[in-house]
């Protein structure tokens, strides 16, 4: 139950960004596409008590992740402070501009700014990085002189003390993470955590389903006991979560290589950036993808043509994504396309194999994916008050 | 607290969609401006005893509501269960293609179409409409036999049973809507109510602070007096709220006729459709504007301009207002623009009279303020499940 303590003020500064290390035990965690419904749904239950009492006793508001609303995204931004345009962080999957290859983007060589963790590390905090997909693990510990370990492939050491590592997909794969954070504090091998969790279990369930109420009660016991140990909290999201369908049930799909091939020729590569190797999660379908041209005297057409397709929301040249998007010129193609609320896009049919979905499709990536959940487990003063925050 | 009863189910049609009243008290309650950050920080308080149970036992999700995210563009919606394409209303406060001149749109010539509430009266339903804003009760009781009044106005009689009308600008005047909509139903004069409150709170107070958390636990007692008259209830909201400011609290502002005017000449009219009678709230600074320009041909160039200013975050003409927001194409003028989360779009400084505001700026009318809170004291099964609903 040792709490390390630090002797004096610390202060770092990242990416232009000055944060205060004066607490002796700091957690940040980020709840994998856990929409605020979800977290409404197990609170309406009594499933909650300890998010419950974060939001009357700390601090419960709704931020603004950064767009597309992905995974590597905003786990990147969140441990950079930084938009898109300085990580260079714009999607799972993106075409290399240097190798004109399609590539996932998870390793650090894409992550392009330094991170808090890093920083904190080298001002002598106890840094430790646990993530539930392995993919995370190697990108966000970038050099970062600390504990880096996903319960994926969690090391012998740390199934010693937690047990052995759970199936990545499913809940339990998010409750290790928080499980063997929460070790690692309480043993004070760790001062400073940064926990990020997998969605799969919001991927699968609505957030009134047991399974979905089931895995938010498990996250609140987890940040109960971290909150135990004296850690100061902060628990939020990279992302929300939609159902994509028709009334029927069925995926809402536009697949738009293929529409815009159809109408537009040749040389037309739509790619799909919420792409990873975790398949059963959403089939590569999500509400944003990037379109490349073989052409720019195609951008404006094709940006018009775009604009009228039912469940298309937003078309951004490579200007506007730049501008309104916060993304970096050269990884941002030539239109960067958003949907609905209950729309996906894909590539081409053969791209999605959704014979591997659980459940009905539900996903994110786009504006209605793009406000998530932020919770303390402290009070603080807000520069702007209330909702802005 | 006899409870009318109904001999045989009902189905109504209106506007294409059919509509059951195969319950014998139905109630409606719009609690206008009231984000679901409202809501949430009233349950962590525990002072939304009954929102929290409609939650766990009835219904808690999402609803989107329509664009602009304005008091008489939904309360239409809502009535009439159509989007502004077919209801007309476009705003509070519109350029009137007929005649040119700009004109507020509390009246029901402004509602193209027909209302649930006319349909339910015609079909024998006791149909009582109160609302807090004397603005909108003619307009919503367009064609309906039935009560309709107002607390800001509230007649001799309804005072004689519930007590004597509160200040407008007041959190009462919406608690007044709840309490004589109990008390037409405990009394049976009403079996089918649409309850429409104010957001003077909302625009005022965060939503963590006391007067907020009183002000939903105010409401909350009240949903839970119709609950215990057996009353069929969904409680949902006609736009959210944010805080409009920059760091230093000020409002974050573009006056959008003096930019415009300033780069391309005169003739180019902005207009404000939240403006309406009330001016304490919000000063006529919202997050949505609409644009008439002179020529048509300015119409690309200035979308373009607009798209360049930092806190504009849609541009939509005519076409694309049509086929996005679902506007109808007589009276979404030229260009329709979005703002984002903390930012407002004014016309010109001496249109908008900051000193009377109370507080920093909250306001509504974009992207931000489109998703509201949607509860129900009842199950049901929605066509797609989950989120979508």
């Amino acid at each position: 139950m040792a709490v390390p303590r630090i002797e004096t003020e610390m202060k770092i500064d990242v990416n232009g960004r000055e944060y205060w290390l004066d607490h002796p035990l700091l957690v940040v965690v980020c709840m994998d596409g856990c929409a605020d419904e979800y977290i409404d749904a197990a609170m309406s239950a009594g499933r909650a008590p300890n998010l419950t009492r974060f939001g009357a006793e700390g601090w419960r508001s709704m931020a603004r992740a950064c767009l597309p609303s992905f995974t590597n995204v905003n786990n990147c931004a969140i441990v950079t402070g930084t938009p898109p345009a300085q990580t260079g962080m714009v999607g799972n999957y993106i075409l290399d501009p240097k190798t004109g290859n399609e590539v996932m983007t998870n390793s650090s060589q894409w992550l392009r700014n330094g991170t808090i963790l890093a920083a904190a590390a080298k001002a002598g905090r106890k840094v430790a990085m646990v993530t539930a997909k392995d993919k995370l693990r190697e990108m966000l510990s970038k050099d970062c002189d600390g504990i880096a370990l996903s319960s994926e492939k969690a090391p012998e050491w740390i199934e010693k003390r937690v047990g052995a590592k759970p199936e990545i997909y499913s809940g339990d794969a998010s409750l290790y993470v928080l499980e063997a954070g929460t070790e690692l504090a309480r043993s004070g091998d760790a001062d400073f955590l940064y926990l990020s969790l997998t969605d799969y279990i919001q991927h699968s369930y609505a957030p009134d389903e047991p399974e979905a109420i089931d895995f938010v009660a498990g996250i609140d016991t987890w940040l109960g006991e971290l909150d135990r140990l004296g850690a100061r909290i902060v628990a939020t999201a990279d992302h929300g979560m939609n159902h994509k369908c028709d009334p029927s049930g069925g995926p809402q799909v536009r697949f738009l290589e293929s529409e815009l091939v159809a109408k537009f020729g040749d040389g037309i590569r739509v790619l799909c950036p919420i792409t990873d190797p975790y398949v059963v999660h959403h089939g590569a379908l999500g509400s944003a993808v990037v379109v490349h041209l073989p052409d720019p005297g195609l951008t404006e057409p094709i940006a018009q043509f775009l604009r009228t397709l039912p469940g298309i929301t937003e078309v951004h040249d490579r200007d506007s994504a730049v501008r309104q998007l916060e993304l970096p010129n050269d990884l941002c193609g030539d239109l960067t396309v958003l949907s609905g609320r209950d729309w996906v896009i894909g590539r081409r049919p053969e791209y999605h194999d959704l014979a591997q979905l659980h459940g009905e499709l539900r996903s994110h990536g786009g504006r209605y994916e793009e406000m998530v959940p932020f919770f303390c487990n402290f009070r603080f003063e807000f520069v702007c008050n209330g909702a802005s925050a």
